[in-house]
C-alpha cells in the first residue's frame, strides 16, 4: 500500500534499533538474542501500518512476531504501535521479500502470514504476486516442516490464482474459505487495517497451506 | 436429484437398448462398438435430465460422449432428448458412479464432467461426495493421462471441500474460477437444466484439474 512521505519516519525507526531491523541480511538469522525469550517464531511479510502483528501479538506472548514491510513511512507505523505498546515478543524489519531467504536459517519459520499483499492485477506483472513461483520456493526453504502458510485476500483473482499456484507447486491444501467472516474459521481471525475497512465491501477469501515432507502423501 | 417416478421410464430405457445400458459391467469396457466412430470418449457422472450431453454432443460429434445417471425416471429423460436429436455420438448409462471402474477399461476416458453433483452437506455424509477420496482414485483408473476433470457446482461448501479434497489427493489444477458465469471461460461453458435455474441466485465455482503423471512436477 502506498502512503504518503512521513518526514518523521527516517529518524523514527533509527532511534529504535532494538525493534526494528534494516539490514537484517547482516543478522544471518540470529532472531533469538533479538527476542527476551527463545520460542518460536511466526511471520508475517507485508506488515503495513501492523494492526495484525501488533494484535496477535498481544494475544500470544509464548509466540515470537517478525513484521516485513517494503515501505518505510508505513512500517514506521506499525513500529510506533509496537513501542507504544511495548511488544517485546515483536521485531519489524524495513526490508523487501525478495530477499526473504537471506534474513533467516533454513526452517526457522513455524508459520508465515500473507495478509492482503498486492494482488499485482496486471499478467505481466504476476511473478510480483506473493503467492507466485518466483516466492513459494523462498518461503520452503525458511518453513519449517509442515509450518501453515496462512494467506488471506479479498481480491477474487488473486484469489484464484493462489489457488492454483500453490497446488501447481505442490502445497497441501489445510482449509479453504471464501467467506471467512461467514465461516467457523473467523473466531480466531485477527483482522489488518485493510480488512476493517474492505470487509463490508465482500467477502475475506483464505488459503491455510503447507509445504508437504516425505511422509505426506 | 430426487425426481418423481415415471410409469414410462422403465419400458422406455428397455426399448432402446441400442442407446442406454443398465448392465454396464457387462460390456467391460467394450464402448467402442456401441458408436458409429471410433474416437475420444468424454464421460459425465451425474447426467440428470440429459441438457448438457445433448448439447455438448451436438456441438462435439468428433467426440463420444458417455452419462451416467443412478436415477430411472430421470435418466430416461436424458435418453428421449438423445433419441429424439438423433445423437449417435452418446450411449447413456442408467448406474452408480460407485461402481465406474467397473464400467471402462483404465485410461479409457478423455475427459470427465462432474456437474452439479450432490453436495450431501452432512459431514456424516462426506464421503459420498463425487470429489471425495473414495472417488478420486477411481477416475484416476479410468482417465487417460492429463486428461481433465471439469467441475462446476453454485454449492460453496463443496467447492471449498473440493479444492481441499482434489489437492490433497494431489490432482493439479488448470483452471479455477469462483464466478464461471463472469468469466472469460464462459464463452465455451455449455449450461445444464440445474445450472440454468441457479445461476440468477449466485455465483458458479468451477475446477478444472488433472491427475500428474510422472513428468509434471
Amino acid at each position: 500500500m502506498r502512503a504518503r512521505h512521513k518526514k518523521w519516519a527516517a529518524p523514527y525507526i533509527a532511534a529504535h534499533p532494538q525493534t526494528i531491523v534494516t539490514d537484517p541480511d547482516q543478522l544471518q538469522g540470529e532472531w533469538e538474542d533479538r527476542f527476551p525469550k527463545k520460542q518460536p517464531i511466526y511471520l508475517e511479510i507485508g506488515t503495513g501500518k501492523g494492526q495484525f502483528i501488533d494484535t496477535i501479538a498481544k494475544l500470544h506472548p509464548e509466540i515470537n512476531f517478525i513484521g516485513i514491510e517494503l515501505e518505510e513511512s508505513v512500517v514506521a507505523m506499525a513500529l510506533k504501535k509496537v513501542i507504544a505498546h511495548h511488544r517485546s515478543n515483536v521485531q519489524l524489519i524495513e526490508g523487501n521479500a525478495n530477499q526473504v531467504v537471506d534474513f533467516f536459517k533454513p526452517h526457522q519459520i513455524q508459520c508465515l502470514f500473507l495478509n492482503f499483499s498486492d494482488p499485482w492485477p496486471k499478467k505481466r506483472h504476476a511473478k510480483r504476486r506473493l503467492t507466485s513461483s518466483r516466492f513459494l520456493p523462498r518461503y520452503h526453504e525458511i518453513l519449517a516442516p509442515n509450518a501453515p502458510i496462512k494467506f488471506k485476500t479479498d481480491n477474487r483473482n488473486f484469489f484464484e490464482y493462489s489457488l492454483k499456484s500453490m497446488n501447481n507447486y505442490g502445497l497441501k491444501f489445510d482449509d479453504i474459505t471464501l467467506d471467512l467472516h461467514h465461516s467457523k474459521e473467523n473466531e480466531h481471525n485477527i483482522v489488518t487495517e485493510y480488512e476493517e475497512k474492505t470487509m463490508s465491501h465482500g467477502p475475506i477469501y483464505r488459503i491455510v497451506a503447507h509445504f508437504p515432507d516425505k511422509t505426506d502423501k
